[in-house]
């Protein structure tokens, strides 16, 4: 499990390689539809790199017409360096998630013009003059849809690959095909759901948030809640994840939502992309308190996080179940013949709300280990970063692992979305001692 | 859902024919490791057709050294015929199940010899003297070593496959592969998880059962509960599955146990192999009632499969047990390092014995689930098909319908072992009528 420590840099794709700036203009120029877009010729061509990311080189290329957006897997994590070598395939799988989901989500994501297996390349759609929804968020701007948007793709994505949604032999084609992904899934596992609860050489905390990992990683029970959502993780191959729905994986304007880098797709339990996204707007609540900025807009802005959660699953769940009654036949989980009388019917509508019931209590669990490891593990977020004075940002992501452990530890406490929205502000003044008694 | 009955037949593996007796010898002939085992030489060899499950063409081969099973899929289904197509690539799942267990299971299964992808033609060891377990129960002779063997199967085989005996990257590997397995799957979820709750043109119930068919296509609570556990089987993989794990897919002789016919193997619940285990051995005991033999032999008999029926799960529960005590930190699901101080230790061995508990659970629900298919579907079994009187048959029957319906609607009632062995006889006189007092 720390593979990374030890092993070389390896290269298992035949003909791969490093493409430079201009290999990627010469890849371009080889593909008309492409290069039609760019217009002009390759001379007239501007490239700039924009990894701002963990994982993958990305760039955009732009011509006199237009650009497009060229990422690369690399054999190494980008971030890190060639001492974390990571297997190149992943593009495929992003492309694959591309590919599979086009024809569902829509406008939700940028369309896919090209992939090559051999380079791991991809050229897609330039989202302009989008910007990442994290990088908003910690300025205090408001995309007032981005929520109801967030939460149209999961119930669409989700619906239509799932049991609900399909004939399990195309489910089982699916869950075939991205089972394979388990090179990139390992970090997941690894940062999400194993590093941030022992010491390891990757956790990247600050000393003021040492008590708290200290705590977490002698707290039994939180890491027996851990485990129970770890093997859901593992074992439940519920639906089509994007499995990394962070905010920075959401571009946005103001009237616009694209969802981008599906490289960390599985099946998996719909709750875990909800919770992902529910944990990075719960993490933005918090650091908000570590900014300057009037105290008065900090208000109004924290209420505008607290209702785009609200969006966010209000949204999911019309949808999902709009879906599931439109297409009731779709899918062998609850077939129609099963439930075609009065009585079928009125169970029927029970099981659904059930069903949309339970991806709430995962998308609570799934919420809190997010938030967790976006304070201990390696991968930290620009959110908590940009609070120079370690104290104030220590304070914020106290906040955020009281509210996370107080989550997974007394699930009976959040059954609905008003328990969780009233929960945040609760343990805003958590403070660093984790035994404190504004902590619990 | 009924492609069966519209579908012509359709070959996709390239290479593919049907062979003949003498084909067979001749693919034999090719292969010197095998023609050792018979030895002499092609003329010394003598085939015979041992088929009688519903599936495959299968074939003893005989030389004067010794023998071996010969086995390939057709590309319809063999009890049907041609106007039940289906998929000749299962052949592959059965040789990639046996690979992939064979290091594991060890005796426990016959040896694969040769596998042909493009014939989807298996050569494996014979099993002589060994007799189908099946046909066994019926004659009323007792294999005192068959439950606990097979408990002992199921706890190997799972554990290795799940996320406790692996790092997950070799779990999603199986997956990979095994998902793929779908179209002999269709089979499993319409005749087990759909087919007995609907009218279909492939029900095979004799008409003195018609009254309980009727009122479980009627019970939509009974509905509801095999939609949760047909949701499980589609949606949890657990572990790896041989998918059909009955009283024909087990040959014994008084020492020695053999699990043959893993064509059915998917990821799903462990339950579900225990529960189609149990469900047979119940199957038996309700047969009993149809055949004529004397009360006390009878009594004791049944009494064996009670004990039987506890064996498998006393054993299956003690060496999953000590093979995940034996190995803390095989897999992903709960890291040893998780768990590593007193307090650890201690939470570790609830979080054991509540992990078997719901796999108890599971077995009760899909045991209940395997007896209702094997009344009301297509594939009927030889323990109730021997009582020529049908309303005797339908008696029997009955009672394991009743028994079914029980431990579905009501599983708080059967949260152990002991509960499940006292209602198996409690429900003998349930008889014909569905609402009767006896039949509750
Ligand atoms: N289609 C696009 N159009 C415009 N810019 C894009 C597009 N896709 C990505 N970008 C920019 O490139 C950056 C990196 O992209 P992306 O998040 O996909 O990379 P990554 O290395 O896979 O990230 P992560 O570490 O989150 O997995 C994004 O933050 C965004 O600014
Ligand atoms: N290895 C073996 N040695 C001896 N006999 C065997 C062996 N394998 C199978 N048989 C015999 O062949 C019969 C059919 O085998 P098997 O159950 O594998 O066929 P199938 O058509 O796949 O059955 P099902 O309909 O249950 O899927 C068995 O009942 C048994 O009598």
């Amino acid at each position: 499990m720390s593979a990374a420590t030890t092993s070389a840099v390896t290269i298992s794709t035949p003909g791969y390689r490093v493409l430079s700036q201009a290999d990627i203009i010469a890849e371009i120029e080889r593909l008309p539809d492409v290069a039609a877009i760019l217009g002009g010729t390759a001379s007239d061509w501007r490239i700039r790199d924009v990894a701002d990311g963990y994982m993958n080189a990305v760039f955009i290329v732009e011509g006199p017409d237009g650009g497009v957006c060229a990422k690369q897997s690399l054999p190494w994590v980008r971030y890190h360096g060639e001492s974390w070598p990571l297997s190149e395939n992943r593009a495929s799988f992003e492309a694959s998630y591309m590919k599979r989901l086009g024809g569902v989500v829509g406008e939700l994501a940028p369309k896919l013009y090209h992939f090559d297996p051999s380079l791991q390349f991809i050229v897609m759609q330039q989202l302009t003059p989008h910007i990442i929804l994290r990088g908003g968020l910690i300025e205090g701007r408001r995309f007032p849809k981005v929520a109801g948007d967030v939460g149209r793709y999961v119930a669409t994505a989700a619906f239509h690959t799932s049991d609900l949604g399909v004939p399990f032999e195309t489910k089982f084609e699916d869950v075939s095909l991205f089972a394979r992904n388990h090179a990139v899934l390992r970090i997941s596992v690894d940062l999400i759901f194993i590093d941030p609860y022992v010491e390891v050489w990757r956790n990247r905390f600050i000393p003021e948030i040492g008590a708290w990992a200290r705590a977490f990683r002698e707290d039994v029970a939180l890491k027996t809640a851990v485990a129970r959502h770890r093997n859901a993780f593992l074992s439940n191959r519920q639906a089509l994840l994007h499995g990394d729905l962070h905010s920075g994986s959401v571009m946005v304007t103001e009237d616009e939502t694209r969802v981008i880098d599906g490289e960390f797709s599985t099946f998996g339990p719909i709750g875990f992309d909800l919770g992902a996204f529910v944990a990075n707007l719960v993490i933005a609540w918090y650091a908000q308190g570590g900014y300057d900025r009037d105290p008065a807009e900090r208000d109004a802005f924290r209420a505008f996080i607290l209702d785009q959660i609200a969006t966010l699953w209000t949204t999911f769940r019309r949808e999902f179940l709009a879906l599931w009654e439109a297409n009731p036949a779709a899918g062998d989980g609850y077939p129609a013949t099963h439930f075609a009388d009065a009585a079928g019917a009125a169970r029927l509508s029970t099981i659904r709300s059930d069903f949309v019931d339970a991806i709430f209590r995962d998308l609570v669990a799934f919420a809190a280990i997010k938030m967790i490891r976006r304070v201990i593990s390696y991968a930290q977020v620009a959110d908590f970063m940009v609070i120079e004075d370690t104290v104030r940002r220590a304070e914020a992501q106290a906040g955020t692992l009281a509210l996370a452990r107080s989550l997974l530890k007394h699930p009976e406490r959040y059954p609905d979305l008003g328990a969780l929205l009233d929960a945040i502000p609760r343990f805003e003044r958590a403070g660093l001692d984790p035994d404190a008694p504004s902590a619990r």
